[in-house]
């Protein structure tokens, strides 16, 4: 099963995971660490999944959930970690036996937090993940299946570990969240889906935490946000702590089946049970869901950027703050390169204040800073829960590192037409996610509107005969200073040029008005000009009321109203 | 000669009026009023008329400065005014004989200032006047020559009672400047020029109080600011008192002939001499000049407004103070109809300093009002020296009592495309000068811009057909509020649309944003769109800054500069 044929089976008709392992064997006593059973009772394991498969599942999960360095050693497990992974394969398929149904690799947190929330860098959480997955991948797994996720940080240092094992192999990915749709560490479920969209991961989906009437809205938005197929797995209803100290989830096996009728109509791909569920829960979902072919979805077709607690939509107008960046200002360059970010704080507060969607980090002389600059900055504008980013970096080999730090769909800023740069930025856009912002230039700026167009149009071709799709890109077709005697209307002109061609445009608004009086006025004027030929974002400077007014203004003149979302009827499969 | 004639003559020649009486009858011993000479000598006139003509005049005038019934009630003559101006022109025409010269009454101040200024009420001064023309006219004069006056109200009164007394007669207007090029009651010779362009007269001129060579600098601006054919008539040198008490002025004939060629150079179609030139003087400059074909001059061809003290050029921007508006108002509405008018100088003065150009004034509900309400305002205006006004008057009678007191050139506003208030219009705009704001509609609002646009290029044809040329008519293609659901962008084409046929446009701005949240943004917006499609004037809201600071804005994006003038190579003859 490579990831082309998973995907296609996956039109076919509803596909069902296992339930519970650790409620399974608490039940019949064991109270110790499940995957140790691996070593100590592969019959106990064996016996449990055989009963998964006879339950009628396709994708039986391996018992290695917390079968990681990290975890197994914060549970004082001394087995071999390479024995409890490569075991839990083997014992898997022996339980498959002859059935057509494969085996997922089951991962799960490091139950550490990563940078800034915790200590642990993102290399470590991806080597850990690395370590572990390719000892599944060895031992013969069909597929991964990240589950219980709570920091999407976390999640997107195992998806890129896995993703490195093996190009070809399917990946679900799954995060936890509460009733209020965000997971504990803030991440919303939309957040979550946009940057999931973007990697390269096979299935978005939930598990855990929630029963299934709980669950349910929450799904619902997945199922609006998530332009993969989506899968699902929810508790046997709320877990009750029992006198002897044990716990137990109390949905029947019926009333499961039946909740889990909800979730295939609102379009979910793949289902199977979390917590507290079991063989007979799996049982009777299957029999009662078999035969249903996947709904297909109504999906929001706007694009969002997000931190890792902020979504922003791009439409009708995104405001990217300009304010943090140390070009040209000595002060601000040397607080950044003795790494005091303090100034990017007070910045980063000042600008959501004013009224900015997004931040663009421009950290100014390159040359004076290393890696460490650029993740620590972004990690401080995380830990402040800060809004999403326009990452304003010149050297690939930055802008990487940066993008590896952040959570949420970011604004790669920025890639010229050139195809070594178009190539870099492809490679960034597919393994971080994001959107990108394109300049409509190659060596030099192009004098016209129409040359400045079709090198915009060109570069989109190739990023689209690349996978990125048009709807990830921002082409920036360039302000020149008024006072420099350059023509603004070549601007105004070329964003008409692209926005009749559908394609969505930034500009960097400020250098309209470099060295000219009464800036604001003018980046005002010219920005209502903008927008009106349909300008989708700015980079601009948020104290310029005027400026911000001009949006609103704008905006309403051209029917537009501010929180309206446009549901297309796309099928994302 | 008729006034076509008249004009025709002009195209010819250079033209010649005599020089001074009063100073030749000093010289002579005469210390009176010397308008009593008709009576009582008329033999000295005679004698310097005929000098006159022999020095080869082409316009002898009749000996009547002072004889209109005020002055001479205030200098105590008691002789009948009717025989002194009779026998003014008997005299004059005696010394023309079978000379081909024609004889204009001469008319100059009644010595009193007109309200504000005094206790002369405008329609007081029209009848001195009328009263005095129709004596002249009835005993045969050729045409007049208004002269010497230095209050342009006063010159107004005068030019409607002459021209009231035939259609048919020429009429030459002339007023007295300083040093600064200012009369002595603060109108610049712009302002005047501005004015008498419009006024139903055929040659605008300066005469008096400076020598030559002061006074040419002064006359360069006439040249440049009239559209009509201009005159001349400097005094002969600076007035020296002597020891005996009588004044003399020294530039010789000699040196008068000379200069007189600098003020032809520029463009003079008529000259002559004021006080303390002889028969010598004229016989002397005409002697020299007397081949001279009128020069081409070049003038400005840009637009003006203009209130007795203030004038503004129409591009690239107008910017229409809204404030002075009681519609809606109780309290102001309240204070407007008890006369009480602090409120209306409050605002004009608020919204002289935000940066208007201009100051529209309604006063409201006019059912409560009567004529003496308009005149009043318009007074009050024209006595703190306030910006050029727009008189924003529903009730015909009312907005011709205003345009009858008012100083200046001022905006018309309004009249729709129905034929009968474009008759009313045009009556208006030729008896008083001013631009017009025309209504892009007749009965009702049409939805689109075409037909907004075709209903304005019907009237503006019909106003062309009657005299009043597209560059004094300001086309507003109406602006709706957004709130009532009207699509601003049909007010943004028709604008196009009518710029393109070279129209001038202004709007009626904060209708759009009635209703609305933050107008501002809205205002300021809407009105960038605007400028961008050629828009020239606009009332609004001085006080939004946003909306001032588009103004400038967009005017930088479209580069125009704010200073400058266009001079174009247009022969006004
Ligand atoms: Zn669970
Ligand atoms: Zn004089
Ligand atoms: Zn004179």
């Amino acid at each position: 099963m490579n990831r082309k044929e998973f995907l296609q089976m996956l039109n076919e008709k509803i596909y069902f995971l296992d339930g519970a392992y650790g409620t399974e064997f608490f039940k019949k006593g064991f109270k110790g660490v499940i995957e140790t059973l691996n070593i100590t009772d592969k019959e106990m394991v064996f016996d449990l999944q055989k009963a998964y498969v006879d339950a009628g599942v396709d994708f039986l999960l391996t018992n290695t959930f917390s079968a990681n360095r990290l975890k197994l050693k914060s549970l004082k497990v001394s087995y071999d970690i390479k024995d409890i992974n490569y075991n839990a394969v083997k014992i898997a398929k022996k339980a498959v036996g002859q059935r057509n149904v494969y085996v997922l690799g089951d991962i799960s947190s490091t139950g550490f937090l990563i940078e800034p929330l915790g200590e642990l860098s993102f290399n470590e959480a991806y080597d850990v993940f690395k370590e572990q997955g390719e000892i599944l991948l060895n031992a013969g797994v069909d597929g991964f299946i990240i589950e219980t996720m709570s920091d999407l940080k976390e999640l997107k240092a195992a998806i890129l570990a896995l993703r490195d094992l093996s190009q070809d192999i399917p990946i679900i990915a799954q995060m936890t969240f509460e009733e209020n749709s965000k997971a504990v560490t803030g991440t919303s479920v939309e957040i979550f889906a946009s940057l999931l969209n973007d990697l390269d991961i096979d299935v978005i989906g939930i598990n855990c935490t929630l029963e299934p009437e709980k669950l349910l809205s929450v799904f619902r938005e997945l199922a609006q946000y998530s332009k993969k197929p989506i899968s699902v797995e929810p508790n046997a209803g709320k877990p009750k702590l029992q006198r002897d100290g044990s716990i137990v989830y109390k949905t029947s096996p019926e009333k499961f089946a039946i909740y889990m009728e909800d979730f295939v109509e609102i379009g979910a791909n793949i289902v199977g049970g979390c917590c507290g569920t079991s063989p007979e829960h799996i049982r009777l979902m299957v029999e009662f869901l078999k035969n249903r072919k996947p709904k297909k979805r109504k999906i929001i077709a706007e694009e969002f950027v997000s931190s890792r607690t902020k979504l922003q939509k791009i439409s009708p107008f995104l405001i990217i703050g300009e304010k943090i960046n140390a070009a040209g200002k000595k002060k601000f360059q040397e607080k950044i390169k003795n790494k005091d970010f303090s100034k990017i704080v007070e910045l980063a507060s000042m600008q959501e204040q004013e009224g900015a969607h997004v931040l663009d980090v421009n950290l100014g002389i390159e040359k004076l800073l290393d890696k460490s600059h650029f993740s620590l900055a972004v990690n401080t504008l995380d830990k402040i829960g800060s809004l999403p980013l326009s990452l304003d970096i010149q050297e690939f080999e930055f802008m990487e590192e940066a993008l590896k730090e952040y959570v949420g769909r970011p604004i790669i800023n920025s890639s010229t037409a050139k195809k070594e740069k178009l190539d870099n930025a492809i490679y960034l856009l597919k393994r971080y996610g994001g959107m990108l912002v394109l300049l409509t230039m190659k060596d030099k700026i192009p004098e016209t509107a129409k040359e400045r167009f079709e090198i915009a149009k060109e570069a989109v071709e190739y990023l689209e005969k690349n996978g990125i799709k048009r709807n990830r890109i921002l082409v920036d077709p360039l302000v020149l200073p008024v006072g420099a005697k350059k023509d603004p209307n070549v601007t105004v002109k070329t964003i008409e040029l692209l926005s009749k061609e559908g394609l969505m445009t930034s500009i960097g608004l400020s250098n309209l008005s470099f060295g000219m009086p009464n800036r604001e006025a003018l980046n005002a004027s010219f920005l209502t000009l903008c927008i009106d030929k349909g300008l989708n974002a700015a980079i601009l400077n948020t104290s310029e009321k005027c400026t911000m007014n001009t949006i609103f203004g704008t905006l309403v003149l051209k029917g537009k109203e501010l929180a309206k979302q446009e549901i297309l009827k796309e099928d994302p499969l």
